[in-house]
């Protein structure tokens, strides 16, 4: 009962080298050890890819302990065949029994955890009340860049979902927009990345005219019309990696001042891109583009964040959000997507996935990123 | 960038009632109000479908004030657009911003709340550490049958999505089995689903021969072969609510063994439905499917729980499991799904969603559950 994605292999070996790594990192930290539930962090670590359900699963890194994992009884056949089994001490509670009491002996009753972001509200109140003496910090707080760091087999995998990506953007250039439902081109775009290889498609935004001012729509019923700005912005998931891209086009002839925000919009995603490189604070990542639009007088146009990390999952750190500290290291990788968002009439934003090279940032994502015209 | 489906309407005056229904319910147990994250509980109470993000939404229940919710300021738009949006108090946090200092506001300081169980624990330990006097209860524990209890609205979706799984199993009687892979099967499988109208697949399990042992195989490479019991387990979401059904299929002719043990399963499965009536606890619905499997002899190979809840999810309260004294009312739904695991030869599991009424239980999936060969 779950979610069968085909995923190339990744060497058992480097599952133990994460492992390892992450464990090391505890020290020094004031954490006695990591706690991670089911989802994206404990797929990295361990290859494993629990279902998420309610049941109780998690792995606990200790050191100078083997790797520990405490899962549901039902699904120990599954969590024996993940690529890390070997190296990880299995235990395992039943349907009835109470897991939270099954795990506590894997915890020193005072010990303070780092536990993944995503493990369920239940279960850390289930820790909590079962060891009453442990603390816990999150995830993000103790390790933000746990996964942030891309090895060569990630990376390669992210360039593979976003020149995917590009391809679709090239086929969806070629279909009707206008006198279609945005519905009917986010259909197209979803059966794009498909056919470009994704087992996934998490987003197809399609934000035409004035629902394109609102950077999180997604795709309703409005006709497009000749003369509308597009927002497209889509992405999901292929060989377990993922994509996200955006690029804004135009029914027809843009008018002076849509040719105008675009080119703001343009610049700003270029002044981000060559603000990369190793040792520089994610908030400048941030700061980069905001001043370019903010100087063209729409910073109050530009109402989100400049970017997010992407991995394994769509959304994940490093944020290029300003009061993030952390410095860009090779090998991270994230969104650069400015947008202005003029109220009630549209929007632009465009969006590449750029990683940090010693020499500063490749982008994963080179399609145009100039006006395009769509019919 | 969110997971769009299309849903039927559910009246806005539905949602308040049942924000209203669920505040009541707070009185009397010791709860300042409840904490609602993005998930199925706040899709359920407010109709708004957030996206699962990182970044912090959540609705803050409580009695003598009006439903409030804080959400990130790029959703705004969305949550204003939910169909309960216009009786609740909307408050919004940037990028940038610390969102649980700006939910603090909304909380007592000292007060005790019960929260999702899948609201992400990076969230929880958020309010922990921005408002350190209060408390805080996962649902389960404190309103477990929050979303138990089906409307009629909800009954007649989850009515039809049974309808929809025990078509595609109608269509999947007439694949090709011997010869073919797993995965080919839940391919078809899949494409079943969708063509009786399911939004989502969330999974499509084919265990044959040894692998059918295992209760949560997925699909893998084995080819099927003459003579191999196939255990069948698939659902997903249709109009918003789930489908989740088992049957067992033999390839050829079943042997007197593998007949015997597939009766003893159905005589299982209907000693539960049998045992379905208001007042029942839950435990009961577990321990009468056990008792036949057990008077068998084959007790120890029932290894899991006999069922779970199901609704906007595929799995969720109540569950039926020894221990569960939480009692049966009309309008609960769930699955009864006992089986029978022969380590290493095959395994035989057959469910179907059960609702309770007034004078017994009614089946929302009634294709046969006689065994059934194919080529």
């Amino acid at each position: 009962m779950s979610h069968a994605t085909a995923r190339p292999e990744i060497p058992a070996a480097r599952y133990r080298e994460r492992m390892d790594r992450l464990t090391a990192l505890t020290e020094g930290r004031g954490l006695d050890a990591i706690l991670v539930g089911v989802g994206p962090d404990l797929e990295y670590l361990t290859g494993y890819r629990a279902m998420p359900l309610e049941r109780l699963t998690m792995l606990v890194l200790q050191t100078g302990r083997d790797p520990a994992m405490i899962v549901p009884t039902l699904e120990r056949p599954d969590a024996e065949r993940a690529p890390s089994a070997g190296t990880i001490a299995l235990t395992d509670w039943s349907d009835g029994s109470d897991p939270y009491a099954a795990a506590a002996p894997l915890l020193d009753p005072r010990g303070r955890y780092a536990i993944s972001d995503s493990a369920w509200a239940l279960q850390l109140l289930g820790l909590q009340e079962a060891a009453p003496g442990t603390r816990y910090v999150s995830m993000t707080k103790a390790l933000p860049m746990l996964r942030a760091v891309k090895d060569e087999d990630e990376l390669e995998r992210l360039a593979v979902a976003g020149a995917a990506a590009d391809a679709a953007y090239m086929d969806i250039l070629k279909v009707q927009f206008s006198g279609r439902k945005e519905t009917d081109v986010a259909a197209d775009l979803a059966e794009a990345l498909m056919q470009h290889g994704h087992s996934e498609v998490d987003f197809t935004v399609v934000g035409s005219g004035p629902n394109g001012a609102n950077p999180h729509h997604e795709a309703g019923d409005r006709t497009i019309q000749e003369g509308d700005m597009v927002v497209l912005d889509f992405g999901g998931i292929k060989d377990g990696y993922g994509s996200d891209t955006s690029r804004t086009v135009h029914v027809g002839e843009p008018t002076a001042e849509e040719q105008e925000i675009h080119d703001i919009v343009r610049a700003a995603q270029q002044a981000g891109f060559e603000a990369v490189r190793p040792g520089v604070a994610c908030q400048e990542i941030d700061r980069a583009p905001r001043k370019v639009i903010t100087d063209a007088g729409h910073g109050a146009e530009f109402i989100h964040r400049t970017g997010h990390g992407i991995g394994l999952t769509t959304h994940e750190p490093p944020y290029m959000v300003e009061g993030e500290e952390h410095v860009l290291e090779p090998g991270m990788c994230f969104s650069i997507e400015p947008g202005i968002y003029v109220r009630d009439r549209f929007g632009v934003r465009i969006e590449d996935i750029v990683t940090v090279t010693a020499d500063g940032g490749r982008r994963f994502n080179n399609s145009t990123r100039e006006i395009q015209l769509v019919a």
